[in-house]
Order: C-alpha cells, then sequence, then structure tokens
C-alpha cells in the first residue's frame, strides 16, 4: 500500500490490517499520554479544498498524536483555475521534503491526479462524489467493535447515494469483508446501477431496514445538487427517507445507527435516535482517528506490519 | 476546579492557589527553554466564535509551554443558528479524546452550557457582556506582583462597565482578594445594581480615580452596544472619561495604570500614559501566559495543586 | 547579525557563513526523522500582512525542525490603519516572550521599523516593493550547490525588476559575492539607477541572456502595479520577454534556469522548460527550507556558529 486512493484499490487483507492497526491505536487513546513517536520528524500536509472542520481536525489529531509535525492549506476554490495549478503547488510543498498529503478536493479522482506526481504517500480524504476512504474504514471499524466481525450482518444504508463518497466507499469495504449490504433513497438520490458496487437496491426505506443490523443514515448534500432544487424537499425526505422510530422498528431488535455527521437533526435522523443508546455516532468519532492514525503509520513509518 | 467558568464560582483560596502557580511558571517564561513537560500528551482545543488576536494566542503559547498539542477551531457567527449546533459540535471533539475546551462566544452563558455537556475541563475565555475569568485572573497576578498583595489598595475600573466582562471578572476577584474597587463611566455605560458584584460607583472619573493605588481603563465595546449611537460619543468619552494626565493627578503619586488591551490610543487613555514607566500594560500580557499556564495545568494534570 | 532585514545590510562574509550553515541543515532534511532540537523552547512568530503561501510555509517547516513553536498571525491590510496599532501588536506579542518574528508586510521598511520596537531578532520575509532577503540567500545557494561558486558567473534576470523586492536582494548578494548580474525587461518596469545596486541594464532579454550561466525569470508583480493597466500587456510580455527555446539559445551551454514561484506557465516562462531538466526551480524551494533553518538558528540560537 503505497498511497490510499480508494477502498477500490484495497484487498480484503488490506482492510483488515488496518483494522487490526487501528485497535492498537484506540487503546492509545485511552491512556493519560495520548502520544507515540512512531512518526517523528515526519511532516503531514493537510490539503483541504472544500471546508471541513472534523475529517481536517480528525486527520491533525491522528498525526500529532503520532508525533508528526502537521501544516494546513486551505485553498477557496477561486484560487485554483487549472490542475495544472494544483499539480505546481502539491510538487512544490513536496520540495520542502515533506512526507505525506491528506487531500480533499470537490473534483472526483484529484488525489489520484496528486499521487502520480508526487514520490511521497496521498491519503484521500475525499474526492467529489467518488469515495472518502478513511470514513469508510472507521465505519467498519465501528461495525467490527460492536458486532465482533461481518459475516451475516445486514447493513442498511439509506438517504442521498449519489452524491454521497461515504456510501460508495461504504458499499464497497463492506462487500469486501463480508457483510450485506442494502441501500434506499429518493429515486432521484440513487445512482444508475449502483448494484455494480455490491448493494442490493430498495426504494422504500422500511423495505432496506428489514432485518437490518446496522442503519446508516447519510447527510443529504446540498452543496452537491448543482444548484438543482432539492427534489424530495427536506419536508419530503424527512417523512419518506428519514430514519424514526417508527422505521426503526422494522430492523433488528438490537439493530445500531451511525451516520457520518454532521447530523441534521430532525431530517434524515429522529433527534431522540442519534443521542440513543443505539447510536454508534460518537464511537464513529473516536474510530476515525485511530483509524487515521492506522493509515499514516502504514504509510509513512518503515516499521509498518503490512 | 473542574472547570474555569467564572470567578463568581472560585473559592478566594482557589484564586491564591492559582496565582502562586502562575508565579511559578513566570519564572519558566525567563528561562532559555520556556517549556515544561507537563501535559505532554494532552490536547487543547481553542473554539473562538469571536474575533480574538491576543486572548486566543496567548491560550495557544500557554498550552505549547506546558507540552500540550493544541487544535483551533474559529467558527463565523453565520454557521451556528442554533445552541444545539454546537453542543454536537463540541461532543463530537470530544469523542476525538481531546482533553479540555478553551471557549469564547458571543453569547452568555455559552461555556457553562458547553461544560454539563463535556467530560472535559472547560475555560471560559470570555462570553458575551458575562466574564472573562483569566483576564481577571492576570489582572490580580500583576497588582500583586507590583504591591505585594492586596489589603488596603483602592482600584479604580474608569469606562464602559456595563458592556465589560472585564470589569465584572475584575470586581469580584478583586473583592474577594481584599481590595477595594471604585468603576466610574458614562451612566449609558454603568449597569444598574452593579454594587451587588462590590464595587462603589462615581460618576466623575476624578472621583473614582482619587486616591486610588491602581487605574484598569477599559476599552469601548462598540461592537456590543447593539447598533445603537454610541453616547457619548468617542470625542465626548475622551475628554470626560480618559484617563489624562490632570484625570491622574488625584491617584496616588506612585499609582500605576492597567488596561485589558487593545488600547484606542487618545480616546480612554493618553498615549503617553500608555507608554510611561506607571503602565504596567505590557506586564499584564506576560502575567497572561504565566496565568493561563497555571489553570490549564491545574485543571487537567493529575499533579495538581489545589 | 541581530536582525535579517536586508542583503543590504550583511557582509560577505555573513552571507557565506549563513550559506555553510544551511549546506549543514540540508543534510537534515534527507534523514528519515527531519528534525534537530536546536531551537526547543523557542517560540517564532509568523506575522504575514500579505497573501503567501510558500514563504509563510517554508518558514513554518524550517521552524518546525529547529525544534521551535511557530504561531501565525495573518492579518488583512483593512484592520490596519496606522504603522502605530501594529507596533502595538508587536510589542503585545513579545511581551508573550515569544522570540523571533518573521514578517511580511506591503510597506517598504515594516521590518526595519518592527525591529526598532521589539527587543528579538525580525527577519523580513518581504517588504513591499524593496527586499526579500532569504529569497536572495536560497537563490545563492542554489547557484553555489550548481556551480560550486560565483566567480565569473554571469547571471541574468527578467521581467518586472522596479517592483520585485526578489530582484533588488538578488543583485546586491549576487555582487557581493562576485558574480556579475545584468537585467533586462520592459522600460516601464526597469527602475532608473538600478545600476547602482550593482547591475548591469539592458533591454532586450536576448541581450541579457547572451552569454549567461544562469536565467532567473521574475512573475509580473500585478498586484504592486498600483491599479494602471499592465503595460506591455501580459501578450506582450510573454512575446518580448518572456524565457522560451529561442531566447534561451543565446545562453551558455549549459545555463540552467531559476524562478522565485509561483510560475505563470506561458507568460514569463515557457511551461516545458520550467519542467527540464536545466530548470533548477524545485531545488531554490528545498534550498529554501534549508536557508531559512540557517538564518533562525543563527539568530536564536546561543550556539550559533557566527
Amino acid at each position: 500500500m503505497k498511497h490510499l486512493l480508494g477502498i477500490r484499490q484495497l484487498e480484503r487483507e488490506e482492510i483488515e490490517a488496518i483494522l487490526r492497526q487501528a485497535e492498537a491505536f484506540k487503546e492509545v487513546l485511552e491512556r493519560p499520554i495520548k502520544k507515540v513517536p512512531t512518526l517523528r520528524g515526519k511532516t503531514v500536509v493537510n490539503l483541504f479544498f472544500e471546508p471541513s472542520t472534523r475529517t481536517k481536525l480528525s486527520f491533525e489529531m491522528a498525526a500529532k498524536r503520532l508525533s508528526a509535525d502537521t501544516v494546513s492549506i486551505s485553498k477557496s476554490m477561486s484560487s485554483i483555475e487549472k490542475g495544472e495549478d494544483l499539480i505546481d503547488t502539491v510538487k512544490n510543498i513536496k520540495a520542502m521534503k515533506t512526507d505525506c498529503f491528506v487531500i480533499r478536493h470537490p473534483a472526483t479522482g484529484a488525489a489520484h491526479m496528486i499521487a502520480r506526481y508526487t514520490g511521497c504517500p496521498v491519503i484521500n480524504a475525499g474526492d467529489g462524489i467518488n469515495e472518502h476512504p478513511t470514513q469508510a474504514l472507521l465505519d467498519c471499524f465501528t461495525i467490527k467493535e460492536h458486532f465482533g466481525g461481518f459475516k451475516g450482518l445486514r447493513i442498511a444504508i439509506l438517504g442521498d447515494i449519489f452524491h454521497s463518497r461515504v456510501a460508495h466507499s461504504d458499499i464497497m469495504a463492506l462487500k469486501k469483508l463480508g457483510a450485506e449490504c442494502v441501500v434506499a433513497g429518493p429515486g432521484t438520490m440513487l445512482p444508475p446501477h449502483i448494484e455494480v458496487l455490491g448493494a442490493k437496491v430498495e426504494y422504500s426505506v422500511k423495505k432496506a431496514v428489514k432485518g437490518a443490523d446496522c442503519i446508516i443514515c447519510l447527510r443529504i448534500q446540498r452543496e452537491r445538487q448543482g444548484g438543482i432544487p432539492l427534489f424530495p424537499s427536506v419536508r419530503e425526505y424527512a417523512n419518506f427517507f428519514g430514519l424514526y422510530p417508527e422505521v426503526l422498528e422494522f430492523a433488528k431488535e438490537q439493530a445500531v445507527i451511525m451516520h457520518p455527521g454532521p447530523i441534521n437533526r430532525g431530517v434524515e435522523l429522529d433527534p431522540q435516535l442519534a443521542d440513543s443508546s443505539r447510536s454508534l455516532i460518537l464511537d464513529q468519532v473516536t474510530a476515525g482517528v485511530a483509524v487515521r492514525m492506522a493509515v499514516l503509520m502504514m504509510l509513512l513509518s518503515a516499521r509498518e506490519t503490512l
């Protein structure tokens, strides 16, 4: 593993190795001194071309807990007109002898293009509507932590599947690990041929949720609708595609709820359910730091376990 | 002491313990290597919902000198519509296993609300027109450093008492430590019932300054007047409520001048006086780092001295 | 050397000492752990009053690799009306016991003024159209690394000499080190009396490039033309003053190309040439970190070699 560009490029064994390493790092997060010297003297560059608080912070905390130095560059899209400029920027930063790029970009394939032009590891922190691999890895970590494994699990993903890079990465990761994956959402938000990724498609959330062990709710990606009025509207969405107690009843009795955040409370998810004992949402956030520590360590450290 | 939300919640003994610890850290600031390992592996989160350069920088430097990691989140108010969102944000960051929140917010009680919903220490770095406890602690540190104690001292606080969280915290801290406190300012900027905090009220600055050992000038809080035209005007304010040599004459011969910064030179304070040997303004800034180191250490370290 | 305000103030021996120290640090940048403990416990303040990605990042990385702490303050010009405010800001930050200011400012002499009012080292990271000394030092480092020395070298600097603080610092540094310097550019972009700095002036780029060992292309400083329409236009500039293969032919056979970045590809420099084996542009970027480490170390460390 030289880069982490997408779940698509990973073998099942690689995913399992990352999850194992993340388990070790999750224990570090419970210690009084939450820091290991693994990446001392390395510099991780956060290149975020889309607004982000939590993913950027999560990577920054992961890097610092490995004792790496971090620098952040947030560029508004207005200052980038051509992909050529971005490559010049990256080559320049690389010439300062940095060790890793974490990149979020609104264009699909941005991380892949940068990976081709730099000699150092690139981590895709979300590229357009394509993939968000560390989110899928932390979702898998959370599911494995709760259920002990993936065999026989039925995972329902609800919402705007078309514009959700999280959904795309989740479906591929869960399939590789052996879980059954079913998606549901408004017809306007379901991509054609999503079955090729390995998910079953339902047009009713109740059908999707039926018998599910875990339900992942997605945020409506208003910023990715291309300026078209939202259809269905937020109110229609909440009524027909949100996760509320009367929908959750269709799931298994012990079913759990996940969400990549930030939550639109009262839209895709009932506010009480979000805070209930069935919600693993904050566990996902903790898992995020551990998983990102594992990825950074495996890409950057000579002592890697892969 | 689990949080530092306000001077109101502190006992005299707690204030004194912080000042003693800050004295020890002030010595660290004079060393060639201005760093101690006290908080290695801890992460301090700066959450600033109001523009701030100096307070934010002071907390950041304090944390770094204790070897803590720091992360900063500056949110423009436009992106926060409901208190609920803020609590979700904080719970998320906390789930990344951070150790302390330093929060500045335009709403009174914001720090208190966050303290109720997180399991980790919260430091109020200014909430609306309510309190700014670390500023009061650094003011007390500076006074104690200069005079050796508080007994028998007369401290005059001049200016916009109503909108000054600094004044509110200062009055309570100075009273708890045994100093006499008198405030003066335009009638439009004096809160009703300010006496209950323990300050005497004068409507003439000369009367307030008379016999004072220390005069604290406040900045006009234009941003907190709620859009009402400033009354008195800046020119009237300077004429009748500013500290100029002819007013300072009424104070004790050795009286000193303080100001929480940034100074509006020529408005609330004479430019020459601000730079004179009687000004302790830059000593306050140095004290700020030492006091914040003490507060962070006492809230976060197992080896706390309280 | 107490400050680094400009090449103008440096003796040839001081420049050579910096280059020697930078050579040692360049080796550090090739190690697996690219960090030395030289400035542990020191705090470097980046004060950037002009937008900058690469210079700011380069200083930040240099400081971190010396184990210093860094804090950054980016102020939009709108919040600075008077020089007096800037001095108050700097005095305040200094009172927090910081150790060094790195300042970029649109006004000529800003760094010099700050140096007069603070007791700690100041590094000029670019002041208006005056000087950018660390850029000149890294240019000299790159030339020395490539050619082994400066004796007998002919360096051509092409472009907007008038508004280029890089050109001014380069000319003075190269002359002090013994190279011959020739400048060329549109008449509207050549300052009167530039010869006093030690450069020969040509009005044709081919004449300037003739026999050159090294050609430094400059970026058109659109932001410094004072709102006057660009004359020559970008297209005219590319045609008559850009570096393209047919111009490069006039130089020595082994001549190399440099550029302070960011490049306007296809304007002042042919895109293919920028990426060719004759380009030292990325070497300059690497040299920048090493040179800035040397300057920080020599200004801040007790163990300085000067």
